[in-house]
């Protein structure tokens, strides 16, 4: 199935099978099982497919695969950009962290919720504050921490169809998004929308998201992968130096904010999941 | 005219006059003779009335009753959600703030200014920090303070039609709006409406309304209602605990805000008033 | 050609030649020879048209001439309100500080940055913190600081034709803009756009200008001197002492911040500049 679709990934960007046989599948750039990489010399793109059936449930495993992934890309000097999508061709960008692990070890009372948000604080920090561009181009339902991956790209291109959603539907699930959570849909959507969205906990249609601002651009799955390459391009041609010291300058904020709260306050992730237990 | 108003708004809730009778008239759940609470058991939707020709006068006793109306629907936890709308059928939501008690007493250097001050703060925190969901049914003009109040609400259905208007108006009246007001607006609006409304002080029709944000909804008379109820019984689908958390962690800066200048800073809300001596 | 240009704009405003030549030409209000400045004493609007061919370029005496003319209109208590425009009738509103001055000074490793950024400072507070209506009439490209200029006017209109455009380039030049600039986009256009704008640094036209919110109004050629005077005598009739502290309330916290930078850190303004060298 991966060979398919990133066959089908690749076509679209006018590549051979062959280049991705050996990128992304037999040798992967930093990838493990959960994301493969693949990455283009001669245009410095690396597309990261996030590759764990049924719903890229982002787990302690696949965070700390993701963590390196970027990592790896921001350390590599002939990464020009990097694309995030998701390898599943059955409508799944990820649903994020499966509320169900949250749920059982929150009855079980043990240490798998505190390991879960300090890997999950790496994988955000590593994410946000990488200073390359990134796009997502979200091909698949994108929820709660799936959706804030999704936020944290520099430019969101969304699948336009009758079921593709995104949207922070932690409300619905009976939980209050972290407050760092709140200021990143607030810095991506404006503070209108981000209490609608965030209280509400609707997941949006490409056409709301679109309008609310959840993503820039919305297009038929046919062009999702040009109009995401295409963009990306548009960044990647913007002096790196330059364009990194802005991204990190407009994220300072927040990085510093989610940092900070780390080390003095460990309840600050877990402290809106205390009342399910 | 108070049943006839409250009837008719029933109707359109599929409600039967008797249940009213007994619920907002005869015995009100909390209201005073300012504000008229009709409180449904079957849905726990409690409507809020306001109820003081002819322009719903904010003064000492209608902020008073409104801080203890809110504050009993808070407690009870049979209210599952709140409506605020008025009764006066003339076109008025509320005007607010009287401006002329406002020059009076600056005139007469007395306290009722101080005073007026005191219980606007209460009422302020007490709506604004309700953390059950509240929906407002504009159904006539919401000036300064009176717009104040449907934008505390978690969602702004406004009656669409020729002379509606809703507006931060204070400039034009002479008057700097208070900065706790101005944060308000940018929550709602955004920066850059914010400024707009509040510096150009012009009352808005229910299409600029929509379009700056001030409002979330418009809609013909006939349908005001029954949209105010759609959306507040979303709302209360949500599961409470995790609506509540989030809305108050929405609002938790502008909370702290004005509470702490309370303590510090007694001229926080007269200041504006001042040039008016 | 300045009394061709002048001559023309006063036209569109239904005045005569006659006047200008008084007010502008030989007796400038407070302007010099890089700022021309007309004033009307019937409608208290003070004109400032940007005259420094073929570009406007925001050097020390530019700056030093904007300062002392806003400050001038300022103190002057016949002035109502002012409009911001370009003298330049070949399409350049103003294209900011000329980064080749500040390439050639980097490698110098002369005092010239040092003192640019002091007197872009006090331009800015002076500019910025200007309690009395200020339009902008953007009748050319605006470009990186030209830009700022513009934003910091209380009102915008914009040309709509096929060649002017506005924007925070500085990114396609290699330069991160500095914070203050960040925070002053997020205040005019919203969170979300002010990353679009900041980052990407592209040159909007007319339509995405006013879409992202850069520009309040665009306008044909023949419009844009009537509507920035009409939008201008909006906000004249606006009681002056509650628009002008409701201005400054909601600009205190990026004045304050700019100030306090600018004595605790000077290389506030450099530090995006240094890579350069």
């Amino acid at each position: 199935m991966m060979n398919k679709v990133i066959n089908s990934f690749l076509r679209q960007s006018h590549r051979s099978y062959s280049s991705i046989a050996a990128a992304a599948i037999q040798k992967p750039m930093a990838g493990g099982d959960l994301i493969a990489v693949d990455f283009e010399a001669n245009t410095g793109i690396a597309t990261m497919f996030l590759n764990k059936p049924p719903a890229n449930d982002m787990d302690v495993d696949m965070l700390d695969e993701a963590t390196n992934a970027i990592k790896d890309a921001q350390k590599n000097s002939r990464v020009k950009g990097i694309i995030l999508t998701s390898i599943l061709d059955w409508g799944v960008f990820t649903h994020g962290i499966n509320i169900m692990d949250v749920y059982k070890s929150n009855k079980r009372n043990d240490s798998y919720l505190s390991e879960l948000w300090d890997h999950f604080h790496d994988w955000f920090v590593a994410w946000y504050g990488c200073d390359k561009p990134v796009v997502a181009a979200i091909n698949g339902n994108a929820s709660s921490t799936g959706c804030i991956w999704a936020l944290m790209c520099d430019y969101r291109v969304m699948l336009a169809d009758q079921k593709t959603k995104i949207g922070i539907n932690d409300t619905q699930m009976g939980i209050a998004p972290a407050p760092f959570v709140v200021d990143l849909v607030r810095s991506v959507s404006g503070s209108r929308h981000a209490e609608e969205i965030t209280l509400g906990g609707r997941l949006l249609d490409a056409e709301d998201a679109l309008r609310t601002g959840l993503v820039n651009e919305i297009t038929p799955k046919d062009y999702l992968v040009a109009r995401a390459r295409h963009q990306l391009q548009q960044l990647i041609e913007i002096p790196p130096e330059a364009y990194g010291a802005t991204k990190l300058r407009l994220r300072e904020p927040l990085l510093r904010n989610i940092t900070a709260k780390k080390e003095s306050d460990p309840e600050y992730y877990q402290q809106p999941l205390t009342h399910l237990s």
